[in-house]
């Protein structure tokens, strides 16, 4: 109530002081982190685009959806994507339990701390050590295990948690939406109960407005106590073709406005930008090798190949975060 | 802005006449279609019990979420599920294109006006008839059909709208809650898609809030505007143990109310209520044969024969429809 009453007040006051209960967007001065370039200006434009109410391009507030990829995206993906660096860890954590390992791949070569080797069996390898780690627990012990590793594990190169290294300029970017009345949805490749335990406070994005790829769950008694548990089986991939599929899943309309930056995400900027009305569409593109990283069409990380040309061919916003962002961490000097 | 204003000036007249701005709960007039009996009383001392701040009871605004079961709990599931009655009016309309349905069951008793003996096939029967009519179009498509039969179909009974067949009492309870700061789901057995046309316009329910059945789909593209098919198979079963499931898929969070009135919905009050602090499950138990219908144990749509007795046991609030509601449907003299 007393938040309320305080947007009251400030509502109150800005009558007030203005004459009149504006309808038009809330000002743009809170993306300082963006340069006053043509990717700010277009994204600008749009919001006040479909907050200008009279005109035809206006959008009701409940149809202002807005969604985002989450790696490389909202935070880094390299060198390696970071829920790939949880499983490693988790694997290292678990070798108590499971002496087998030291003679069965990928599992041996990781213990030996031999990731490239671990990794040489390609997404088998990788299912398996996902399934090793992310299942056979009930959901609510891997929200407190992913939760454990946020709060204490580094990022190899900065040293930083994994939670800091997320992209100030979409931090204020998901705010200036949400005071624009927009909702905002990540929709991610990774894994959604990887997500969930920390999106609302490192983003405000709350858990049933996350979606991503899941395991099969089941819901059953133990030791008389009702449990939701992990089992070893894949439910659904949130990438690519995937991503629209999920977003109508989850969401239940086509969004207006999506940010990505990836070919795993192209398909989810064709559904979005593919409906009528005015629609945002956003590739951002990796070409900060002092401030982050420089990578694309070449990448086996976020490549991002077809979604540039598709990009240039559509007119779609690209972001050049060397030349559009002043900051790219929060911990940038 | 017009209607944020008017909720400030009311805040602010609000304060003025009591002098503070207090953090209990909004008061229970908004329930007039409700009996001042045990179940309205256990619902309003619930909510007031999780809204008052600074007592150990308090939860967060964020963490206040109701779910609700939808056929028998928000609108009538008599004489038969209203999907079903949609899936049978479809079959109608599609028969022109299916000349082979006259010699092919369940569609030729069913074309024939024989609708016990198009059912007495069972549960293969209705997947075949809810395949025919709800897959091979677009999920733009979907929405139309269903937005169409929603504006014109009449209940059998009634001779109402199905969406006029809603329970006025729920109505209220679902304002009710979300004037106290909930945020309300269906979580239903009926097919998500089916319901999302609709739910905001009647229930105040937002397509992203409603979790449900539903079939597989694929993003394509068709005539290059990209397009999210409906296929014939099986996604996912909202019912029994899949509704725990749907919820942590779906909202990854777990309830702290929650609203069903069959053996179907009684994981969903296991799961609900199985959490920490305070909880609120209830049933709502058809007991008006003049105004509604009368069934429970022994009826073979909403069945409610295991939750009537956990209920008992586990203290669960059970609506008694006959004495508790004033008024079952709004068009109720």
């Amino acid at each position: 109530m007393k938040r309320r009453l305080k947007k009251s007040l400030a509502v109150i006051a800005a009558v007030m002081m203005f004459g009149f209960a504006g309808s038009s967007s809330h000002a743009a001065d809170g993306l300082p982190s963006w340069n006053d370039g043509p990717a700010k200006q277009s994204i600008v434009a749009f919001v006040e685009r479909v907050s200008a109410q009279g005109t035809a391009d206006f959008v009701p507030v409940p149809e202002r959806i807005a969604v985002f990829d989450n790696d490389g995206t909202l935070w880094a993906e390299q060198p390696m994507y970071f829920q790939l660096l949880f499983a490693l860890d988790r694997v290292k954590a678990l070798a108590p339990q499971h002496p087998e390992w030291k003679a069965q791949e990928p599992f041996a070569s990781l213990l030996k701390g031999d990731v490239k080797g671990a990794l040489a069996g390609g997404e088998p390898a990788i299912v398996q050590i996902v399934m090793a780690t992310h299942a056979g627990m009930s959901t609510d012990e891997f929200d407190q295990i992913v939760g454990d590793w946020v709060a204490s594990a580094k990022h190899p190169k900065t040293g930083h948690l994994y939670t800091e290294m997320v992209y100030q300029p979409m931090l204020e970017l998901l705010a200036y939406l949400r005071a624009n009345d927009f909702k905002t949805f990540i929709v991610s490749g990774g894994g959604i109960d990887f997500m969930r335990p920390w999106t609302e406070k490192v983003y405000g994005i709350p858990p049933e407005q996350v979606v991503g790829s899941s395991s099969k769950t089941s819901f059953e008694m133990r030791d008389g106590k009702p449990t939701i548990m992990r089992l070893p089986e894949i439910n659904f991939i949130d990438d690519k073709a995937g991503k629209p599929v999920g977003i109508h899943q989850h969401i239940g309309r086509r969004p207006i406005a999506a940010f990505g930056n990836s070919d795993g995400d192209l398909q989810m900027l064709q559904w979005t930008c593919g409906g009528p009305g005015p629609r945002l569409c956003v590739f951002v593109h990796h070409t900060d090798a002092d401030r982050e990283w420089s990578y694309d069409r070449k990448s086996s990380i976020g490549q991002l190949d077809k979604g540039l040309d598709e990009a240039g061919a559509e007119g779609w916003t690209v972001v050049d975060m060397k030349v559009d962002w002043t900051r790219i961490f929060a911990f940038d000097p």
